[in-house]
């Protein structure tokens, strides 16, 4: 049995227990994380039986590559009677079939059983986290008497255990961000724009093998492979869910790299992602051309202690939010509170965040995340310390957690990167 | 009056005629085309009256660049108290506001009246196209008794006719295509991998200004730059709707450039974006090293006769879909119907698309849409022909519409170019 469908089967476990007669997986994502192939369409997982992905293009390549029934999606308006020809169980709709071997009062006792079972309505999942409301309705039209489960909670808290294949791309993509820095490192040099260095550092990460995406799932973020930011502009807030936002090139893309010159003596803040065989890395260091000043030095260090504190703590058990509480203990102790994650209004209140098919998985280090750690989590930690006017200092690794412990999947050197 | 209020402005005029009270823009890409920044949160935007952007972050920024009122989200929970209170007019909640003037019965009537009024309920629009049903449905418990409407058809069709700035913006994107282009067919040669190609083209375009992102509106839409595919693997169908797919590097990102190696006399087809001031530019250019068939060669001089009989219908009034049918039309006459935009049942169904801050604009050159062309429109028009086993060959141009016709924005040159 090839991974894809022992994650089907993973899922109908989880439905079974949930009451959900099946899952209307509509995610592209998702589609790809349950059927090894992603196509527009849905696939149906049903809470028992063979799961059927209905594709609307391209269905060459689907059969190809799914590792599940492949049905022409065709219109819309018959999905759900093709669904319940499929999987007659699901729908209750058998007329008389509880009523066939009875006779007077218990037929009749049957018949109302069998009505009850008609009336009760089908309970289905899909992801409502990301679908969007027209897409939803036109899927409320189309299978009347269900409703609708939220299903993403259950997609992310599988997708957050990763199995041995998803470890190896996660590692595959740690070497190529790491080849991508040491060469970023021999070519950088004062006086270039921040954009330029990025540039350069993508077209290292793509000619070894980056996709060219890095996805996110939360509504309206974006990310551009991850950013370079020197001094000042690394330290200047933006809408993005992260500790350093960066200038960017022009509001429309209020993030990244902007055209600011990187200057001797200033924190080079270079944070990463790659996507290699569709799982990411993510990974940050702290370059300088020449000296850093006392106090930003200090504050990368607090960066590596907090990190050192953190995996002491990394193995099964760990509640989520008590890494992060551990680290704001750590930088009130510090006397950097105002500066961690962020300045003053613009902080984020998290440590970390699971990555895989997507750099914002679970789970999340921060308060109310009561999950405890388990093996095959991979997690991005990243203490990082903002100093408004002079810039971002920090340090970001991926950690696999393991039976017992955590294995470092980010191999790029630590310490404050001096370059002449 | 900056362009951000006038289309503030422009919107309200549409809202009246529809009976809109407010119109609460929830999408990254809308935000900044009402606001001129893009932080997270809501922007509503009242059918009289001025704008207010709920911002959660980051607000420093949104000060800095919002062309209206910025105000700290807070609390969900309060948002339709706090509307209420800037927009009394609003949601008709002044009890006893028209009894005041009258006594006896017509006192009574004036309290019916106001008692239709309260009941009566709101009209707000949103972006149901892009919003997700989790964050829909949050919406909906904090504004009871709120009636929503999609309103993403009204900013659709409003972002599709350009001001002369965002014209000037889709100009430098054109140019920066254009450049990256000439250094491509400068370094382009056999044996080289198609991504790796891809790879220096985006470098090309990122250091002249790329903002590193292609929006797509559509759902589970994702675009890498655009694809450079040579010979067969073209010609791979995919699920993205576009007329050529490509093989990609996993069936994780199953589009555009793979790790097929370039050969003598295939075609290389060359789609590009690159987005610059937000703005995006769409052009597809076929190239050769030595000679290519004269099949294939006939083939691209097809497309370019359907380019040039567009051109030529190419003025405001005509209706969008004539373009596609008359496409049509010769594509047969030509012989060549089961090789257009795709092959067999691979094929899609449109011939050009409108461009803008997102690649996937209105109008859309295609069987249904009934929109005739108007000054403003900027249009991506791209035959093409797909030979599976052989490659796809075309040409793609965008033009804006003018009051007499039409100007053609992209600059690069046309026909097969040659590389030797």
């Amino acid at each position: 049995m090839n991974v894809f469908v022992q994650r089907q089967h993973q899922l109908q476990q989880v439905m079974k227990v949930k009451g959900i007669s099946g899952f209307l997986v509509n995610h592209n994502v998702d589609l790809y994380y349950y059927s090894g192939t992603m196509q527009t369409g849905y696939m149906f997982i049903p809470a028992a039986g063979e799961a059927v992905y209905f594709v609307r293009r391209s269905i060459t390549r689907a059969e190809e590559e799914a590792s599940c029934i492949i049905e022409p999606i065709g219109s819309m308006k018959t999905i759900k009677d093709r669904i319940a020809a499929r999987y007659p169980e699901l729908f209750h709709k058998v007329p008389g079939a509880a009523v066939s071997a009875a006779e007077g009062r218990e037929a009749q006792e049957a018949q109302e059983v069998q009505e009850v079972l008609e009336d009760q309505p089908i309970k289905l999942a899909t992801e409502l986290d990301v679908l969007p409301v027209q897409q939803f309705q036109r899927l409320e039209a189309v299978f009347p008497g269900v409703v609708w489960e939220d299903g993403s909670q259950l997609v992310r808290e599988q997708r957050m255990l990763k199995s041995p294949d998803e470890v190896a791309a996660i590692r595959r993509a740690a070497a190529v961000v790491d080849a991508a820095l040491e060469a970023a490192i021999r070519h950088v040099h004062a006086g270039m724009a921040e954009f330029e260095l990025m540039a350069f550092i993508e077209h290292q990460l793509r000619i070894q093998g980056h996709q060219g995406l890095m996805r996110m799932r939360a509504y309206n973020s974006e990310l551009i492979t991850g950013m370079v930011a020197a001094g000042a502009s690394a330290a200047v807030p933006t809408y993005f869910d992260g500790p350093a936002g960066g200038q960017g090139l022009h509001p429309s893309s209020p993030q990244s790299s902007g055209r600011a010159l990187i200057r001797r003596g200033e924190p080079i803040l270079v944070d990463l992602g790659c996507c290699i065989d569709g799982y990411l890395i993510d990974q940050t260091r702290t370059l300088v051309i020449g000296e850093l000043d006392q106090e930003l030095q200090r504050a990368y260090e607090v960066a590596e202690q907090v990190l050192r504190a953190t995996e002491a703590r990394l193995q099964p058990g760990t509640i989520s939010e008590h890494l992060y509480l551990l680290a704001l203990d750590q930088v009130h102790e510090a006397g950097l509170s105002d500066h961690f994650m962020g300045y003053g209004a613009d902080q984020v209140k998290f440590l970390g965040h699971g990555i895989g098919l997507e750099i914002d998985e679970l789970p999340v280090l921060a308060k109310g995340f009561k999950t405890p750690l388990a093996p095959g989590m991979v997690i991005a930690i990243e203490p990082k310390f903002t100093y408004p006017g002079r810039g971002v200092v920090g340090v970001e690794n991926s950690y696999l957690i393991t039976e017992d412990g955590f294995e470092k999947l980010t191999i790029s050197r630590e310490g404050i990167i001096y370059v002449k």
